[in-house]
């Protein structure tokens, strides 16, 4: 037992769909989540820039004394995130792990779509993650970068946000994909423009449930798990 | 005469526009650029960060021994120019009264439309400034917060790049302005599409040149001149 808060960051507040998820999950832990609006989004900026960030936020949710941290957001967790548990005293977690390992034990998926930042497809992780689990799954990726914006002004299913998804998921059209993966916390926010222009038939996958999961997993092997009165910061 | 280099600072890239007319109207002097493509953009956030962000941009630029700076950016121009100017040993112009001036000067100007970001729009400065040199002329302004990342994006004239900006510039339909003042420094970007759905009628002014303009009265007045040949940093 351990009375510790959890932590959770992203460059926003796209990350919130994930806390929420985890809140649901586990409604007595107290929660601190740090969303870098001063600077979001960290999608379109380089390497360099989003680890210095990323690093920011983990120094900043350590000295708040968490007990483990996830980070919220597949830039971040696509970037960064071995150097991040490397300097971290407690367990670090992100969305990519989580989601793959959800979607490969589905046994009905062959051919994965993945939409997310620039940063998040320029860096192969959900591909990379993917194939070290099951080598056969075929992945196609596609940046979406103004996702986030109509996201963020609410234009959820207006003509231009229809017009732009129809754009970027067109490269899916002869993909055959059975999946997709939403690659940004920003994008369960469109999911029903997003899963009208795709088809029905495909199932289309959120992160944060696989996400909180795998955090109650890691707080029941490390004997973190606590039985607060929920707190918010 | 005086060889230190100028200084010109945006919240991105969008100033390189303003940069551009000041190379073509001073080719000797030095400019060094500074774009926070770290943290762009600016215009979505709240005053304290906007305001934190322009002084170390200032700054940064003292330490580069600057004669003196453009703020080549709208949002910053808004929000704290006069803060900036207080802490500075040289001078500091930003981008909307000599915009305003220009306007002002024009005596077929009566009615006038202003875009910009959210954070522009939201200090009335583009109104402030108008009033004071002519409070008969009458202004609408509107925020315009999806056209810097469409512009960012290259879709220029892309057609929900035009369902967005009809949507916008839908609101000065019956305002019967005679000119627009592009109060972003993004915007001439989107000039084509921008002038196509607002009318071949309607004066369409861009601050990058009136910006140039009063840098060289500034630079006179001050016995700031210089006489290098041209270097980018």
């Amino acid at each position: 037992m351990n009375d510790q808060p959890i932590g959770i960051c992203d460059s926003g507040i796209g990350g919130l769909t994930v806390a929420k998820e985890i809140i649901k999950s586990l409604p007595n832990e107290n929660i601190i989540y740090l969303g870098d609006t001063a600077r979001v989004p960290y999608g379109v900026r380089n390497k360099e820039t989003i680890t210095k960030f990323a690093f920011e936020l983990v120094k900043f949710l350590l000295l708040k004394n968490v007990k483990a941290i996830v980070v919220a957001c597949n830039t971040i967790s696509a970037t960064c995130l071995p150097e991040l548990q490397k300097i971290s005293p407690v367990p670090i977690i992100g969305v990519i792990k989580p989601t793959v390992s959800a979607v490969v034990n589905n046994l009905k998926t062959k051919t994965i779509g993945v939409i997310g930042t620039r940063a998040t497809v320029n860096s192969n992780s959900y591909e990379l993650e993917i194939k070290k689990l099951n080598n056969q799954i075929i992945i196609f990726s596609q940046a979406c970068p103004l996702l986030v914006p109509l996201a963020e002004e609410g234009l959820i299913s207006h003509p231009a946000t229809k017009i732009i998804v129809k754009e970027y998921l067109q490269y899916f059209q002869d993909k055959k994909i059975d999946t997709l993966i939403l690659g940004c916390t920003h994008y369960p926010i469109l999911m029903t423009t997003i899963q009208e222009v795709i088809g029905e038939n495909i199932n289309i996958v959120d992160p944060a449930k696989p996400t909180a999961l795998r955090l109650i997993k890691v707080l029941e092997t490390n004997n973190l798990l606590g039985n607060n009165s929920r707190h918010w910061y």
